[in-house]
This record gives C-alpha cells, sequence and structure tokens, in this order.
C-alpha cells in the first residue's frame, strides 16, 4: 500500500490536533508527517502515532517533501503560501474561508460531492462547519425531493473560533462558579450563560459572514446557485458540537417517515429520533462523532410540502478535521 | 386610590419571587399580600415591601378575604382551586397551562389583547413564555402588514423549568468548574454545555407541548385560528431569558427599514439593533428587564416577502410575572 508525506499546518490548534487524532483513528498511512505552525509554537511538540514530533516552522520551504498539506492556521496563512505549496507539487486542503468559493477550487463534502474532486487544481477547500452539518443530513432530501428552500438556525459551539475560545467558555464558567468576574478576551460578550449572533461582521445584506458563507457554500456544493436559504447564526455556551434547527420546502411532498427512512440509510448521518424517550441530537452526544445526528423529523405544520428537522455535529470533526480526512482518503483512493 | 388585597400561588417558587418584586418595583396599591404554597413552605417566610411576611397554606378557605389571586404553581394546583377562587369572589390571574385555550378564558398579552379582559369570567390565563415573548415583537408587525406564517426555533433558558432547574444548571457549571461528576435531577438530560430538544412530551403530530402551546396560544392571542406557525423549542445553558430566531412572511411586504421604525415605537419592545458593533439581544442583557429586545431585523433572502429577526426576554418577567402583574394594573385601571 502507498504511504504519504502529510503536512498539517497549524497542528497545535484545535482543527489540527483532530485532523492528527483522525489520522491516526482512521489508520491513514503517512510514511511521514510534518506539523507545522507559526514561530510562537517552536520548542513545542505534537504526539502522533505514539511519537512526538517537533513543530516545523510555516515557511514555503517547507513544503518541498509534501505529497498533501492540510491548512487550518486561518484565512490569511491559507493564502500566503497557497503558492509555495503549489509549486512544490504538494496538494492543498484547506479548512479556511480562502478560496472556498473560488470557481476552480472544489468545495466538498465527500457524502454530497466527491465526484467535484477530479475537477481540483492544486486547492481543494473544506466547506464552512455549519454549511457541512447542514449539508450531510440535507443532500439525500434533496436527491429525493428537490429542495425548495432552507431556513436554518443555528446553535454553534465555541470550538467555532478555536481552542482559545473553548478555553474561555470554561474559564468563565470556573469564575462564575468560584464567585469571580468573567474575563472575555476572544469573544465580543460573555459565552458562559449567554447566546449572541455569532461574532462576525454583519455584511451590506443585513447578514453575518457566518451566514453568507452558510448561504453561499451550500448553493456551491449543492450545484444549486439559486437556492432560497434564509440563516441566523447563533453562539451558544457549548463546547465542541454545533447544533441546527431546520425547515425545508421540497417540491415534492416528503412525508417524516419517507425523511426517517432515507436518513437511515444516509452516508455519515444517523438518526437519534426516539420519542417516547425524548432523545434526539445533542451536541453534547455528537462530540466526538464523525456522523451528524438527526432527529425531530416532523411535518412542518405552517407548509404543505414543509419538513422540520434538528441536527448535532461535531465542529472539529465533520465540521473540519475529518471532512478534511475524508477528502484525502478519496484522493488516495482509501475510502 | 384604591388598594387590593392580593394573593401569591406558589409564593415561594422562580415566578412567585418575580411577581412580589415586580409588584414592589411598579408601587401597585397592595391593602394585604398573602403569600400561599403547598404545606411543604410553611414555617417560612417572603420579603414583601421591607416585611417578613409568613407562608400560609394553600387551601380552598385562603380565597375569602383576596380580589386577585395571582397564580404559579403549575397546572394541576390552578385547576384544584379554581372553583375556591371563583365561589370567594378572588379574580384568577393564573400562570399555568390550565385554562389557557379554554373559550371563555381570555389569554391576554397586555400589549396586544387588553380588550380581551373585558370578557373575563374570573380567570384570567397568563401565555407561555415563548408565546408572550415572540407575540410582543411581533404583534405590531402583523397589523401593519398582515403575517401570513412564523418560522421559529427557540434558545429557551433553564428558568421555564422553575427555581431547582436553574440551581441545576449552577451546580452542574460548579461540579464541572472542580472535576466532579455532573448530577442531573430535574432536567432529563446534561443541561451544562449542552443544548437538547424541549423536555416536554411530544405529541402525536410530532410536536412537543411547549411547541403546541407557541403554536396555539399564539394563534388565541393574535385571534388568527388558522395563522400557519411552525415552532422548534430548545432548551440552552441560559440562567432567565428565553431567545428566539424567526422568520415571517408577510402578506404586503414589509421592508427591514419600515419594521424597524414600526419596532422603536411599539410598546413593551426595545430596539437592540447594532449592525456596527455587532450588538444584538442577548438574555444576559434581557435579563431583569420587562421589555422584550428585538434585533437582527432584515430581509429573509429566501422569500419575496420574509424577513427575520431574534428576540430576548426574560422569561420570568415578561414570559410571567410582569405579563400577570400587567394584566392586574390592567384590570384595576392603574396601567
Amino acid at each position: 500500500m502507498n504511504s504519504y508525506r502529510i503536512a498539517v499546518v497549524g497542528a497545535t490548534g484545535a482543527v489540527g490536533q483532530e485532523i492528527l487524532r483522525t489520522l491516526e483513528r482512521r489508520n491513514f498511512p503517512v510514511s511521514h508527517l510534518k506539523p507545522l505552525a507559526s514561530s510562537r509554537s517552536l520548542g513545542k511538540t505534537v504526539d502522533f502515532n505514539g511519537k512526538k514530533l517537533p513543530i516545523e516552522e510555516l515557511r514555503a520551504s517547507a513544503f518541498a517533501d509534501v505529497d498533501y498539506a492540510l491548512f487550518s492556521a486561518g484565512a490569511t496563512r491559507s493564502r500566503e503560501f497557497a503558492e509555495a505549496c503549489a509549486k512544490a507539487g504538494a496538494v492543498m486542503i484547506d479548512n479556511s474561508s480562502a478560496f472556498r468559493m473560488r470557481a476552480d477550487v472544489p468545495l466538498v463534502v465527500p457524502e454530497i460531492n466527491a465526484a467535484d474532486l477530479k475537477q481540483h487544481k492544486g486547492i481543494i477547500a473544506v466547506p464552512n462547519c455549519s454549511a457541512i452539518i447542514m449539508g450531510v443530513p440535507l443532500w439525500p432530501l434533496h436527491q429525493a425531493a428537490h429542495i425548495e428552500r432552507i431556513i436554518v438556525s443555528t446553535y454553534q459551539s465555541a470550538s467555532g473560533a478555536g481552542a482559545q475560545a473553548m478555553a474561555e467558555l470554561e474559564a468563565q464558567a470556573r469564575a462564575y462558579a468560584s464567585g469571580q468576574p468573567l474575563k472575555k478576551e476572544i469573544f465580543p460578550h460573555q459565552i458562559a450563560f449567554n447566546v449572541f449572533s455569532h461574532n462576525t461582521a454583519i455584511a451590506e445584506n443585513g447578514y453575518n459572514e457566518e451566514e453568507n458563507k452558510v448561504i453561499e457554500e451550500t448553493r456551491k456544493i449543492f450545484h444549486e446557485p439559486a437556492l432560497p436559504i434564509v440563516a441566523t447564526c447563533i453562539r451558544v455556551p457549548v463546547l465542541r458540537a454545533h447544533s441546527e434547527s431546520i425547515v425545508i420546502e421540497t417540491r415534492r411532498e416528503l412525508s417524516p417517515e419517507e425523511a426517517r427512512e432515507i436518513l437511515s440509510k444516509a452516508p455519515g448521518v444517523k438518526l437519534v429520533d426516539n420519542r417516547e424517550k425524548n432523545h434526539f441530537p445533542m451536541p453534547l452526544e455528537a462530540s466526538g462523532q464523525f456522523d451528524v445526528l438527526v432527529g425531530r423529523i416532523r411535518r412542518d405544520l405552517s407548509h404543505p410540502r414543509g419538513l422540520a428537522l434538528f441536527v448535532s455535529g461535531d465542529q472539529l470533526l465533520k465540521g473540519a478535521a475529518w471532512n478534511a480526512v475524508q477528502i484525502l482518503e478519496n484522493l488516495v483512493g482509501k475510502s
């Protein structure tokens, strides 16, 4: 079996760490693992397959002996090093938003549009986490009944803002417990015991960046450039999985029973829909799982062809690291 | 000025306590305050206007010298003592769900349908908290442009399940902070660092009790018995204010600018809609306020006559105690 030289850019970050764990968990054939990060992280090590690997500095020359570079270090770093990656012949799998909407960059959720990988020209983008977690359960419903409109409200965890944001939520909970003042450094508002509109800038159209990503990226992934979507993205005091309340309108009427049947067989989805036990998708249970949990499947009583559902998916895994490793597996023909 | 004999049933509970604080804050003319609770609470006192008043036992004879009885002790207690209240000539203002959908019981949010109070026959019901918090900002928009459909997803605080539920959230946060196991007694699932579908039974139609209340009660309050509504009710780890992500479709197109103008003058509403500062309604800021905060007002990009907004309101105040005291003020002609 072939074995591959893999660079992980942002290896000390929340997503970078999950990429290392996911490569291990999948037993991905790695001949050389190169953990890259900014010079601030020099001297640190990361664990991989039982070894401690020293962080190497992220610079143009670092990609010389790399087959695949998985980037999770923010859009600025991705833009800065894309050319170096290309020149070195390394394929870039990018978790940032830098290239997602570029026409020559496939934006891929393997359960949905793995076929788009064939068109890649050296860069493949991993979509926004909320778009992935929504797309996985909606795609099989779209294939069955053609979705004509999506209305989504999110319950997004701290992990989407990185390891420091997760630490801030925990620190605020500890401060609250001991009667100390709650400090905020990462988020603009207190996150413990609070919810707030997603902390990205509001665009001209009144939507924040996160909402516009969910809308535009879903359209690109689904190859439905005009699909009507309204999104409201909200942060909640949860550590690492995103949940979403979704209402869809379909061209053909889709009964809850049929939707449940479709989703029970869909790839990347786990049905959690026990009405008797009041057991439905929860971020606590989605954490650590590759699959997106889906439940609360019921008729939208306000529309003749409407369906409502609730989903939870691990933002760090299916929303980032696992989706990136899935792309890698597809590229090498392992999946 | 007249002065009134007021009984507060469930005076030691989360809502009962807020009713006492609200009567004080409004300087409501009380000649005699009678705090009632189950025999378990005998021996306890409650604070009111600088005095410590002993809890009296809730029994049929307790209403003999009462003008208005404000009930917040659950539907079973309300059903049990409604007749005693009526016989004693005391008007019942009921926070429970016991009588809300009865045709001869007005279900009142004073900003919306204070006129319905005139029809009362001794019982007036305070609506479900999520229905109130949604209704206050939607009513003036309905009057302006006729709402034809409501799609709502809630972010509901622990307070809706009472003082013990709030204590459970705090206890779980403390246990987490000190590395202890998290105990759950009130909620079926861990509430700290988690979200879950509302912990009420799922009805035949696939909706939980809370969602069906939001749907049916909003229709009754608005006098729109067929208004199409789809609701998804979710608990979040917040102490005492509910938030809601709302999308409406109106008969006449309503621009965000016009909606903002209408809401800036609407009773019971406070506009919090600062895009530059990313400052929108948050439960932390809604807590302790009588008004419902509303913001994120923007076009629904997926519908020609759609509008999206986000609201937060104090579940214990406008969602319960303040709405009950407002009804009381209306009845005595003080408001």
